[in-house]
């Protein structure tokens, strides 16, 4: 099935987004869980309508809006986003695909640092998706940085399949792993070293640990390892006034579209977003999409 | 007094613009009634943080977010404002005038279209302020077409002022006019006929009235009307993405700055537009603000 609109991300700019194309009569698919930036903030004294009000309860009333309206949502991690021309293929785990004639990335923006190295590794030794690149490395050591629940799953999947994981905990006390897999706690990384591949994970303590391959599982990742060939302006992708970025159908609203990082801002640059979105899909789906007119 | 901020306009736009400037410490002043545009709605179903709500519910709720923060607010109608470098002169009726070291405008969009003529009228006969230009008009014989309470005000000025003045009534059942004021219902205006002066109005029914000067007196006027030179596409205000102006320290927010004409993207411009307002305001009243780092 090809959806009118997939939106990666639930936070204010997707839910807005979600919400506002719906409305159009455009079918939606939401993607993530409820934002941890918004939830986590205590009190919230600027989002007009609500006095000094919690991040949960918030994004509680944020829910409301949606309730009432046909709107998927999904839980499922987005790997890899496809321009196909005149739709998107959304690559989830386990090389599961969807389709969708438009998309919003809302993703929010991971305020983390990358690693030194993450950068020049990436697809050498240094890869986001376990469930996606675990095989490569069977009768291997691998070692997997975990920084949320994903990264549980994703350990436990690739112990099955590699000699030997080493997981590196970000996340919590106690994950629940399985036995075969070595944790290190109390470590944080720092750097990859190595020469074409990446061979050694090194610690701020100064420790080291050598492995043949590194997965990295946090929530969020760089745009443009989520689309290739979006373009952007250091961590943010660039879009002009209409929320449209350099690839046609292709959208994004909020944090990742650039500051500042507000809530009020974000939910409007969704509904832009998805109000320019709901008029493409309208032109493709009707085969009246025109170059050169939009 | 000068204020750090004045924003023009009470919408969505104008009050996320007060709450965040007052939240950076600056001192606001905002100008204008509550939006009609919205109070007038009756359902709205796409502000993120609400289901189905009426717009002046949601009215009333924005309001709960301006409490508590200490912004002043005018009724007064801004008539003009001028930039002198680093802070605004704001003209009000009746030659009064305030400062601001920045201004937010935040007027709304009107919707209906100038009158024929209107533009090329506009100070040689044809003029918005009752108040600033009735004087011009002693012992003769003046139009003033009224669209809202203020210009059954004007008009009762007006009166006192000239020869003889004509209300065309496009506001309301019955305006509380001063006796020696002729009321002319059920008339739409359509053109201004004349040299180089306007001398006659015409009338969709093709009917005609003459007179000396006529007044304009409805909600919003043309932004380059209020800010003289300031860039604009067609009825829009020219923005970057800080809803920067042509002007420095001049923003612009809502729908005035642009399409959609939409509720949260017009807050989530109000809340850009103030923020970097915030920013340019500590700068200027620092002696810290450097064009070419701008």
């Amino acid at each position: 099935m090809r959806y009118d609109l997939a939106v990666i991300g639930a936070g204010p700019a997707g839910l807005s987004a979600a919400v506002n194309a719906s409305i159009r009569n455009k079918n939606v698919i939401v993607f993530g869980s409820d934002s941890p930036a918004i939830s986590k903030t205590e009190g919230i004294k600027n989002y007009l309508g609500f006095g000094t009000i919690s991040g949960e309860e918030l994004n509680e009333n944020f829910k409301k809006t949606l309730s009432g309206h046909d709107i998927e949502r999904s839980n499922e991690k987005v790997q890899q986003i496809y321009a196909m021309g005149d739709y998107f293929a959304i690559i989830l785990k386990g090389d599961q695909m969807l389709e969708a004639t438009s998309v919003i990335v809302a993703t929010g923006i991971e305020l983390k640092k990358d690693l030194i190295g993450e950068d020049k590794f990436f697809g050498k030794g240094v890869s986001y998706c376990a469930t996606c690149d675990a095989s490569f490395y069977k009768g291997k050591e691998v070692v997997l940085i975990g920084y949320n629940e994903e990264s549980v799953e994703e350990a436990n999947y690739t112990a099955e399949v590699v000699d030997k994981l080493t997981y590196i905990n970000m996340y919590k006390q106690n994950p629940e792993l399985n036995d075969n897999i070595e944790v290190i706690n109390g470590e944080v990384p720092v750097e990859f070293i190595g020469d074409v591949n990446p061979t050694t994970l090194k610690f701020k303590s100064g420790k080291e640990i050598d492995a043949d391959g590194f997965f990295i599982i946090r929530d969020s990742s760089k745009p443009e390892r989520l689309v290739p060939s979006i373009k952007t302006d250091k961590e943010h992708i660039i879009v002009d006034k209409n929320c449209r970025t350099n690839i046609r159908g292709l959208y994004a609203a909020g944090d990742i579209a650039g500051r500042p990082y507000q809530i009020n801002k974000a939910a409007g640059e969704g509904q832009v977003a998805a109000l320019d979105a709901a008029k493409y899909i309208t032109l493709v789906k009707e085969g009246k999409f025109d170059k050169d007119n939009w």
